[in-house]
C-alpha cells in the first residue's frame, strides 16, 4: 500500500469516502474488489470511484482491483477514524438525547464521555449510558478529557456562549445542530446540519426538475 | 424581473440559495442589495453569488445591484416554498419529536399535520401540536390530506417497509434520518441525512488539513 497525503478530495465529496469505506465492511470475505463493485455497493460510477481513490494514493494493482484490507485501513486514516474521538454533547433535550442514541454514532469512533445541560431535571441523569453534567463543569471537564470535538444542541439563544466555552476550553471541531450562524476563530472547524435547509434542498428539487437527478450526492440506490 | 426556469445550479449549491433568501430576511429596510452587501452577510464570495444568481434570470440593474423583493420572491420559488408543503413524521421517537420541535421547521412552509408511531404508550398524545396516530393509518390519512412530503425518524429495521408504504401512499420527497440505504422508484426523492457521516466529514477536516479550508461549504462566517 503506498497512501500518500493525496492531493485530496473536495469537502463536499468526502461523504463519497465514507459510503466506501461501509461498503468495504461488507465486503469482508473478499480480497480484492474491482471498482465496478464499488460502484454496485454504493451506487457511485466507477469513473468517480477511481478518480476519488487516485487521488489519495494506489491500493491496487491496475486490471485486478483494489486490496480491500489496505483501502479500508486507507480510508480509516484518511477519515481519521482510525483512532476514537472523545466528543461532548451540549444540549440534552429531545435533539440530543436522540443523537446519544443513534445507531449510526455508536456503531462509529465517536465516543460522547458527558453530557452537559444547565437543567436541573436532567443534570445527574444518565441518557444511553452518558451522564448529564452541569454547564459550570463543561471547561474543566473538556479540558482534563481531551475532548477535541463537540456536538451542540442547545436553544439558539444559548449557542454561542456555548461555543465560546467550547473553543476556550480546547474543542476544535463542532456538529452544529442549531440553526444560526456560529462565529469561531479560522482554526475551528464548524459542520453544520441545517434540517430546514435539507428540506428546502427536497422541496427545491422536487418542484424543479421531476426528470433530473432525484437523489441526493451522499446517496447510492 | 425575469426570473426564468434558468439552467439550475448542482443540486449541493442548492443550501447556498437558502442561505441567501435568509439573509434577504434580514434586509427588509432596503430595496436594492449588492452581491457585496449579500457576500458580507452570508460569507459566500460576491462572484460567487453573482454567477449563482445570473443562473436562474436577472433580478437587477448591472451596477445597481439586486431588487430585494424580486430576488426575494424568486428564491421562495426556485426553493419551492412559496407554497406551504404538507408533511408527515413517521417515528415520533427522541428524534422524531426534536423534530417537531425544530425551530428551524416551525419557521418555514413545512406544515407537519401528522406524526405516525407504533407504539401504544404515543399513539394518541400530541407534541408541539402534532397528534400521533397508528401506523395502521398511515396511507389513509396521507392520501386524504394531499401528503408530499414526509420525515423518516424510525428504527432501521423499520425503514424500508415504512418507505414501501409512504411511496404507496403518494409521498415524493422523502428527508431521512435512519443511517441505512433506502430502496424507492426513480421519481422518489429521497434527502438523507447521516448523522454519523457528517460526524466523518468533521473529523476528515480536522484531521488532514489543519491550514486549509475549515468552514463547510454550506457555511457562512
Amino acid at each position: 500500500m503506498s497512501q500518500s497525503q493525496g492531493r485530496g478530495i473536495p469537502d463536499l465529496a468526502v461523504p463519497r469516502l465514507s459510503h466506501y469505506y461501509r461498503a468495504l465492511l461488507e465486503s469482508r470475505e473478499t480480497d480484492v474488489i474491482s471498482s465496478e463493485e464499488l460502484s454496485r455497493l454504493t451506487g457511485y460510477s466507477a469513473a468517480q470511484i477511481r478518480r476519488d481513490l487516485a487521488s489519495f494514493g494506489q491500493f491496487g494493482t491496475p486490471g485486478r482491483g483494489y486490496s480491500v484490507l489496505d483501502l479500508r485501513t486507507a480510508l480509516l486514516s484518511i477519515l481519521g477514524i482510525d483512532k476514537d474521538w472523545h466528543v461532548a454533547l451540549v444540549g440534552a433535550g429531545n435533539l440530543g438525547q436522540a443523537l446519544l442514541g443513534y445507531k449510526g454514532f455508536r456503531d462509529q469512533r465517536f465516543k460522547v464521555l458527558y453530557a452537559f445541560d444547565n437543567d436541573p431535571q436532567k443534570i445527574g441523569r444518565e441518557f444511553q449510558g452518558v451522564k448529564v453534567y452541569p454547564l459550570s463543569e463543561l471547561s474543566q471537564r473538556i479540558a482534563q478529557n481531551n475532548i477535541r470535538m463537540a456536538i451542540l444542541t442547545v436553544p439558539v439563544a444559548a449557542a454561542q456562549e456555548v461555543v465560546n466555552q467550547l473553543v476556550s476550553s480546547g474543542v476544535s471541531a463542532i456538529l452544529n445542530f442549531v440553526p444560526v450562524r456560529l462565529k469561531v476563530p479560522e482554526q475551528i472547524t464548524v459542520q453544520n446540519i441545517d434540517m430546514a435547509i435539507e428540506l428546502e434542498r427536497l422541496s427545491y428539487r422536487t418542484t424543479r426538475s421531476p426528470g433530473s437527478t432525484k437523489q441526493d450526492t451522499t446517496k447510492q440506490q
